[in-house]
């Protein structure tokens, strides 16, 4: 990067954090964009490995090889990474790439391995003040400040872990309900207020006068969201006590584990978290909790809720998944990240017949908006993305990234939070693909990026299109070699909270009777990431699941995890027949999966509203239910957040890979036992799949037992 | 740690946070907390080294001393620490404790030598994610999920360091706007409105009506600084508009570096460090810059005045410094940190004759309170504290806190915010100290907690006085073995915008007329930290500061820094003598020392607005003036963000040790370079004090020139 890339980056940067232009990011560098063969040299290297792949097998083939396959005990480094993808089109499509040596996730997994620190492992290294970085071990038991393993540790989890996925979700619900406010400010804009009912019932919730003009009450709601997340953190948080369950309240109270806004929150963590600051290892734990309350009532359930209310209320929909669903001779558009709210209005706009029109004019077939990631699961069960002609269907997971620009076809990638892999800008350009940023909080090397201006998100979304039209053109007139892997799978999605109980008839009752009697005996939220490691990558998702619903456990999926049901076949009803006696029976007459995916990491708030009505429907506190969390593959520091949540309502967290705390036996008994004490929920990590669902299994059993049931 | 403990910590931990009544945090090991003969065993232990002390030299020389020493260079691994320690309290208190083979700074940083890590040294190593840790060199390029050198160097940098530091500095300025608040809503707490003044000016260019009761201004003032602290980071920072110069606020705007509020920038920066968010290099120092305007202006800045107007604004006067003045036969209570909210209280009321009637009753000679790190520096200034019985000086730099317990006269030590070490718990059970933390942002093992109410400080302070009470009788009861390092320097301090300005005769003409006429040929702040490393350990700020006078450069200092002026004797108008023929000149018309103290880390706040009140006077943009800003012993997280605040300024800021940013040559040099040709300051690092002094002078030349000065 030269001296008048990073210039160029810092002024053209002006104003995207609240401007009102278009703007452009860093520069890649000089030799990679003057060279004007980059593009037709490396399709002509790709062209030679696509010639390599096999004829693809059936999705009937490939559910035959996935089951088999993970009856294996093969998914360590000996075979790595063919033994973990599980995915057909990713598995395809990893080989081309690794053949033609580009960087890819999985290999860089491998590279990884050999320089990996042990200490690091262990969360025993620090490096915030000038004196280290230090590392503690045996014989050199404290850093350079004094500190010891349990402070470290501890401090390491919060500040690299949840203070940051904390922001984030909390971030998240603030644009959503900038958003919000928009619509109501500009309902000439094209946003939308799809599900009026919703804002109704949630701002009757709050306390606000429901009875108004709706733009009104969508400005008054989203404010007072707004509001909440910025109010100071000795200052309760109104959400919280609108939202969250009446007997947590009052342990969170007595815990100290009651938030403010969440923005002075993280501020408060982060201060405690200074070198010579905090150095109680036990604060540290107590105050991610502390920020996992605030992660869910200001971030996860108030985000889908205004999603919702913007969206539409998700309903259970057949869909479809997979790369299969790219057309060689369509403009492919993908919108990845977490935040689908231009996505929303592209689709909007890409299902116009003006625009199919001016897709056709430029020699396309049409133009298509395909999900990826949480976005993309997310877009599959909005009512308003249903039977949306611009909308094309799901892709993968985070994973897929790379391999999935490799195909040649897309034409533009567009996105507007996590995760989008720091080399798309390096596929984007071998593959021709046009990259754009739909908010500043995410920036990439050399990337073009619009401002979060929502009222101007017709414009925008019209920018984008127009981008994708160029592309596409583009691609033609290059006559590039492409390749898209046949696959695509059926998948029954949509599921959340009303959908449910509105399939039920109207009441949670049939559920509750069918966990009475056993048929199901406990639900387990599969959910959070899919991880590059050995023995994961998508396969511990599947062996898990497969394990619960073999044991008549019902299993809701949230984030990649629902790509992986997605393309193992565990979202189609046809499932069924993989169930325990009890469970086929149930979905077989319902028509419904074992698996009901929620769609995203972010709905994982959708997942505590039906857990909460659950137990008010039981009349018990949210830690008796007989559920189970599981993020059998998670990844990130949203994951950790989530999981703080998940201990803060009570309830069992199964988590692997290894978190980066066994470097403290306090803080590992902290989290794995000492918080179930105190009505809390608890921690605990496995990485064998057999054990993690005996582990499910009889957590279920306890709790069914303490609710008195057989 | 015993799981009944952990329990015992989550459950008195509650309400700390927002609660109303004193608690306690996590319990030490039992082991350690059943020995009855602690105390006596180590003061056994440590009789024996006390006398291994040789005769104290007087202050003269020891000044000597110090002159000689560091003209050697001896100052690296060979006879470290002993090489660096040049405070002569603290040489003495470091044998002490170093022979009885207790765990100390010092001696800790060497014991981590060995081990540590050249990947966290150069910022190449990332632990964020569950796929993770990664590093980098020059075989793997990138971490598993594709992040390259610069991009991870550059994320480590603000999510590690700055984040941390804004929020530590913007969470202060937040508490003393709670405090301003208390004070206008409870007149009869004992809270003081001590420079209503300043209240009503401030105030005005907020844009408030100062004509109105000051109780109630007080309130509408701290209302406004907290509003705008919780602000939306879209919404323009209300205070960096009222405070900021003009010249310096249009760039800001031009480079998206003008700030929302603090706490809401805090949150989104967060969020683009999680994993697979923003990946491009430049955007995170961009950020960290205007991190740095937050900082300054919705914290230092503010918080000063909003310090200054409860405490009184600082005035120029002669105090003392050092071990020597805690008194074997007086209650030493030692208040450690950098919000004196709750010790100006304490010391309001130790001055009353009621309390030093309490002291004589349990009899003691009186009871007095010393200063400690910056709140000490901060006390040592106000005008609240001149005159005051009960105020007994200063002692020093974070550095020597362990050895500072180690006289085991120390009473009580409180403390409310960084630097407390973690081993203070250690320390206080060995010599008999009660620990109180005024604030539950900050919890250490085993130590007590105060809430932070400020309308019940009065009753707070009357419990911290009479815990040291009860410790002076417990100490007097064991007949306990103590020792006071016989050192006291006099010091001339309190310096600030207004006492120079008053002291000039009501205007900054004829400071401006002797840089103009070269006598003074620039101004440096010497600022910040001390460290523990070689070549450092305040010496290196000694060296430095030294030089810089000998080259007529007027010093400020403020932070640890001001410690070490006070011990060395450069605070002293005395230290005239040992300046170039201009500066001393000028200080002995003045009789001023030529480092004039402005106090803590926390009054670079106080520099700024010197600063600006010079380009001012002097009609320039702040980047113009022949001034550099110095942390040649930068240690923690608010250095780091007070650099920030100084490239945003358009400063020259050097630091050393190197920081953690060598891995990213785009990095390296997007800081020491590319920042400045925007109009911004820029980074220099340098750890030799010969050549550092040479690039200051350099530096200040070039800027005279420009100006055209001779």
């Amino acid at each position: 990067m030269s001296d008048k890339d990073i210039k160029n980056s810092f002024e053209k940067s002006a104003g995207t954090m609240r401007g009102d232009s278009t703007t452009f990011g860093t520069k890649l560098t000089q030799e990679d964009s003057n060279d004007p063969n980059t593009h037709s040299d490396i399709h002509n290297r790709i062209k030679i490995d696509y010639d390599k792949i096999e004829k693809s097998p059936s999705m009937e083939e490939v559910h035959k090889w996935q089951r088999e396959h993970i009856k294996k005990n093969d998914q360590s480094k000996e075979g790595y990474p063919l033994n973990v993808i599980i995915d057909p089109a990713m598995r395809e499509m990893y080989q081309v790439v690794h053949d033609s040596g580009m960087t890819n996730v999985f290999d860089r997994f491998s590279q990884q391995q050999p320089i990996q620190c042990k200490f690091c492992i262990e969360g025993l290294s620090c490096q915030l003040c000038a004196n280290g970085p230090c590392r503690i071990n045996d014989k050199v038991p404290r850093g350079t400040c004094g500190v010891d393993a349990h402070t470290m540790v501890a401090r390491n989890f919060m500040y690299r872990h949840v203070t940051i996925g904390t922001s984030a979700n909390i971030f998240h619900c603030h644009q959503a309900a900038r958003t919000l406010k928009a619509a109501g400010e500009h309902p000439d804009s094209g946003l939308k207020i799809r599900d009026p009912e919703k804002l109704k019932k949630y701002a009757d919730m709050a306390g606000l006068n429901a009875n108004q003009p709706i733009e009104k009450l969508a400005i008054e709601f989203a404010t007072w969201v707004m509001d909440d997340i910025h109010a100071p953190f000795h200052v309760p948080s109104k959400a919280v006590e609108a939202f969250a369950p009446t007997q947590r309240k009052e342990l969170w109270n007595k815990l100290g584990l009651f938030p403010g806004g969440g923005y002075s929150e993280v501020a408060y963590a982060q201060t405690r978290c200074m070198t010579n600051f905090t150095s109680d290892p036990v604060e540290f734990l107590l105050n991610s909790v502390r920020l996992g309350v605030a992660n869910e009532y200001q971030g996860l359930f108030l985000l889908d809720i205004i999603q919702e209310i913007l969206m539409g209320t998700q309903e259970i929909v057949q869909k479809k998944q997979n790369m299969g669903l790219l057309k060689e001779n369509m403009i492919n558009v993908v919108t990845n990240g977490h935040m689908p709210l231009l996505a929303d209005v592209a689709i909007d706009l890409a299902s116009t017949d003006e625009w199919q029109q001016k897709a056709k004019a430029a020699g396309a077939d049409g133009i298509q908006i395909l999900g990826h990631v949480c976005e993309g699961q997310q877009l599959m069960n909005y009512k308003g993305t249903h039977n949306q002609k611009g909308y094309g269907g799901q892709e993968g997971e985070w994973l897929s990234q790379e391999y999935l620009l490799a195909t040649g076809v897309v034409d533009l990638f567009m996105f507007d939070y996590n995760c989008t892999v720091p080399t798309m800008p390096l596929f984007a350009k071998r593959f021709g693909t046009k990259l754009l940023s739909t908010h500043p909080v995410i920036q990439l090397q050399g990337t073009e990026t619009l401002d979060f201006i929502p009222e101007k998100m017709n414009q925008q979304a019209s920018k984008a299109l127009d981008m994708a039209i160029d592309a596409f053109k583009q691609r033609k007139s290059e006559n590039r070699k492409t390749y898209i892997p046949p696959h695509v799978s059926d998948c029954t999605v949509g599921f959340s909270t009303e959908p449910i109980r509105n399939a039920l008839g109207g009441s949670f009752d049939p559920l509750i009777e069918q966990i009475a009697n056993g048929n199901i005996r406990g639900i387990a939220t599969i959910v959070g990431c899919t991880t590059a490691r050995f023995g994961q990558g998508g396969s511990n998702i599947f062996k898990i699941t497969k394990g619960l619903i073999a044991n008549n456990i019902l299993v809701l999926s949230g984030g990649c995890t629902s790509s992986v049901m997605e393309y193992t076949g565990l979202t189609d009803p046809k499932a069924a027949d993989e169930c325990g006696e009890g469970l086929k029976v149930v979905c077989k007459q319902l028509g419904i999966p074992p698996v009901l995916s929620y769609g995203a990491c972010v709905d994982i708030g959708k997942m505590t509203h039906t857990a909460k009505e659950l137990a008010d429907a039981l009349k018990v506190d949210t830690n008796k239910l007989p559920l189970v969390i599981g993020a059998p593959e998670y990844l990130e520091q949203k994951a950790v957040a989530d999981a703080c949540t998940a201990v803060a309502l009570g309830w069992l967290v199964h988590i692997a890979p290894v978190p980066s705390i066994t470097g403290s036996d306090v803080v590992v008994k902290t989290l794995t036992e000492t918080t179930e004490t105190l009505g809390l929920g608890k921690v605990v990590v496995e990485l064998d799949a057999e054990k993690t669902v005996q582990i499910y299994v009889d957590h279920i059993e306890k709790k069914r037992k303490e609710l008195g049931l057989s």
